[in-house]
């Protein structure tokens, strides 16, 4: 049994991934740690792990939670991961990043951060972890930066066609619309209930954080520098989200075709669903799971993709387990399914 | 045009107020204020009064705001009001506070609000602003408190039983169901919309300080002492409370016998509208409006009442406008309709 | 007083323009009708209208109702209007349509909607209701096709940028994001809470029958042929459409000088508001109003437009007053503030 | 393995029941069953089940699955169940009846259910499925009768306090809430989104079809006749049932000793969690899980009881497996954690 830990266990993607290591047959969560009050049961904390797990969650303590795990996951906020996951790197246990931290080139992170980067040295051996392009360099990866939410649909949506050079790879739109959860769980007066429901709206339209991760993965996909426009929603629901992305065919291709080669490009992916022709996804469909959703419409010369994953399975904890999978050996779909 | 004026003019409240006064024809918003980082127009904080209202938000300057207005509201948190009031009062200026500083004789709040009154002089002039009840004090107040938003559905739905000796006043039982309004506009992080949003739970059960509330007034109307059980639930929806009391019959009593009674006692009541016999009334029907609605069920011993109200009008905002009406003798219903 | 009549008045857009009419002080309520299976007062289909109006509703007979009024609003499905309008205009009375069924031509009406037109001959005099385009030929129309909801919101974001020729005809995208009162008051398995809720989908992807009409008018507006990419989604709310726009801009433009452009063309217009640049727009600002709310953000060579309106109201009961009012030479604003 | 069918698999019921044997290690899915128009793969059906179940879903042929299973669930509306359990029955083959049809006795069923019994002879052999009221006779189970989502919850709010007769049997009064999927997956008008969502009302007052099987239970734990009341409430939200239940105590009693009094009743069962004293469940926390979460607060002479239960788990789905599980000889949790 790997003896796993979780820092940041109180948040929402620290929860989902607790929830799924239980379910998981090949670790043992032997350590968690929170900014809390005083250290008690986990299930004291979060009360739906009642009867499930009895772990202490403790206070942050990197050093000594090194001792005790062979990995971790961080579900921390971006600029706070960076400072505790050297603990871990250092005691030679592997690191799954949930944050932003080890995502971008360091003059990319600190410019969309606005502050420096504090661990560049690490930063230069991180691994983005999304299994479906990257699943060499992840089996060997010792630190892993598992992608955000947006970019997990955006970039698995875009990808086959970009790929491909069936599309322009200027003038990509992607119109995102995400779940409340996203924004993780914090008080903030713009999250609160009567802000959110019955309510949309866009926000950091083109200036979302997650915009210069999606542009480095696709340019890497195209061979050539892209940026996208991207504008994301806030959506009065807890889960999901959906991007409907906007591609400019260069190869004449109808939606049969397009099914067919996103079809093919993720054949033996297990977390990707590619939609018959004529069916599109939707968020109820994926939520809970660790699938991203994809559907196709071809119209003149412009490719619609819809994608949907869950923001905290796919979008973070799941791919998060599903990376851990892949660094461990085990089989790639164990506790997710 | 009486000039007016609303401290607090940010909160959910004081929002309400201030879109009720827009819609009416004898008053004038001269002066609004709220804790903010900087003074500027109202729309500019609140986007929906823009075209509406051209009026410029102030920082809180009690004295100052006297001078301009006949008559105040205050939109505060419990404990601030009791010491704002006093400076409208000694201008002469009447006070209508939406906060629970008035409701409760000193000792009740200084036992359930944790803290010593600061304002004891003007709390025994206080009239307590439930129109369906006080309709003659009101007409004469200076200073008046309006009712919590939990009390003003309960009394209304208890009233007529217990006044017509139709009901065992022990062993009153209130389960009352509160969008998230009620909580009222903060950062808080058991109020953000994950949390709420397809969740449902109890709290302050038997606890909450509304009830020595709603205590005072049925003792008032049943001419002894009563103790209610009283159990407040937060539901997924903005607005609107529906309370189902649970009466024990002292006198047999069929459903159409206490629909009759109901009717009766709030014949002329432009605000309370009492359900026929076989329906019962759904927040729906409230949400953005001054009615409470009533329905009635008598079964074997015991009579269940739903009422309904919108929180922030009949429960809030507008009963406070339903008391501007009768203390300036305006009109009950006008800007209300 | 004007007579003013609503052919089904229990749907939402009857019962949002009859909310409405109640407030309007020119006009007087004078016929309902609805598919009912007796007919009552209005205030037992519509409990929130108690103690509000006190009208009958009838069975539909267009000619008898025809007698007792001086205009009509017909809130009725698709296909039926046109079944239903010439009772009324053959008697002289001007008709409000909220249909579909006379804002297209005939061949492309009886291409998206299936089905020959029963009533070429009005057809051609109809006059499609945007005042903030055609107000002269409203003030003389007497059949008014009322715009769709999804069309108000869309072509009021695009036509300023089109009319000055600061944006490509070619590639204009709307993904546009809709509550669930869009698809009506009907027993649908697609629309039920638990489908509703919890969940996000595009449907009609570049299908839907608002395109045909954005199509139509933009290309008058354009004076050339244009052909829209269209993605309506269904969000789980119960009102509002927000649209993000993407245009690609032919003149070089920054958000400041997109802002100006807007507001200059919409000057003088009391129900379109533009943001000032760095604000946008959210839908719980425009619920429950006649505005559209109109953000803008310039970026390389996009302009990204968002918009805002209340599907029940400026996209479709408030507007249709608002019609009304120019039609009838009252305040264009009257009832609607 | 275990062959199981599941007629009715497309409601919302059938499809929980699938979703949880998809992870039950001891049973193959081999039949499923419903009301469609052709023949498909149930992932056609249910998108959510692409890449994990590959079972066609016929339609209904009792005689002709029951030749293909060792066990049936029926996931069928009331009413319907009696007519298809008996081909299962006369083949051998054990029923989990998730429809009301063998809950009551057969008088009483008629009254309430409005209709002559079809199926007598098996209905006085039928076992009522709580298991935590009658384990041994569900061990020898062959036509088990899954309790309502309302009864469960209920039931395990009230029994242990009404087995130590530490309350008065007269004059119990539940509060109950449930989300919108407790009435089904069905076309009705008023269980469209816009018409749950931002409402509340009660429905059935003291009327609902759960009531007489509440009486039924209670009854027999007490000993004697019971007659609650009951009032059913409809929440916006999708799942979930709370219950606030009232009762009065005949023996004096602190929440700490009622805290102990029902983790006593309920040691050693598996889903049942007794909150600790100052502690109250909430939906969110049962929410997907088979668990009853309980909490406990005396006040007074009057003991309220909290019970949160998912009402498609442990409510219908989950509890169905659980006496499944009962029934064959498995560990009681299995495919339930």
């Amino acid at each position: 049994m790997l003896k796993v830990g979780v820092v940041g266990a109180t948040g929402y993607a620290g929860e989902e991934v607790i929830k799924i290591l239980i379910r998981h047959k090949l670790v043992k969560i032997t350590e968690l740690s929170a900014i809390i009050d005083k250290e008690e049961p986990i299930a004291s904390l979060i009360p739906a792990f009642k009867g499930k797990l009895d772990v202490i969650c403790k206070k942050p303590d990197p050093e000594g939670m090194a001792k005790n795990v062979d990995l971790v996951f961080l579900g921390l906020p971006h600029k706070v991961s960076m400072g505790i996951a050297p603990s871990f790197l250092n005691a030679g246990k592997p690191v799954i990043d949930l944050s932003a931290d080890y995502r971008l080139d360091q003059k990319v992170y600190e410019k969309w951060y606005g502050t420096a980067h504090k661990d560049v040295p690490n930063l230069a051996k991180a691994v983005y972890g999304l299994p479906e392009l990257y699943l060499d360099e992840i089996k060997k990866a010792k630190l892993l930066a598992n992608p955000g939410c947006y970019p997990t649909g955006v970039i698995l949506g875009i990808a086959p066609a970009l790929a491909d050079k069936a599309v322009d790879p200027a003038g990509i739109i992607s119109d995102s619309k995400s779940g409340a959860t996203g924004a993780g769980r914090k008080a903030d007066l713009g999250l609160i209930f009567c802000e959110v429901n019955e309510n949309l709206r866009a926000y950091k339209v083109n200036e979302h954080q997650h915009k210069p991760e999606i542009n480095k993965i696709l340019s890497r996909v195209a061979g050539r520098e892209i940026d996208i426009v991207f504008t994301p929603h806030l959506i009065p629901m807890n889960r999901g989200i959906l991007s409907t992305i906007y591609l400019k065919l260069i190869k004449p291709m109808d939606t049969a075709a397009a099914v067919a080669l996103y079809k093919k490009f993720y054949a033996g992916k297990p977390f990707v669903r590619v939609c018959d022709e004529g069916k599109l996804p939707q968020i109820r469909d994926v939520v809970g799971t660790n699938y991203c959703d994809i559907g196709l419409k071809a119209t003149g010369s412009t490719l619609i993709v819809v994608s949907c994953v869950d923001n905290l399975v796919k979008g973070a904890a799941g791919q998060a387990v599903q990376n851990m999978n892949i660094m461990c050996g085990f089989s790639e779909t164990e506790g997710l399914l």
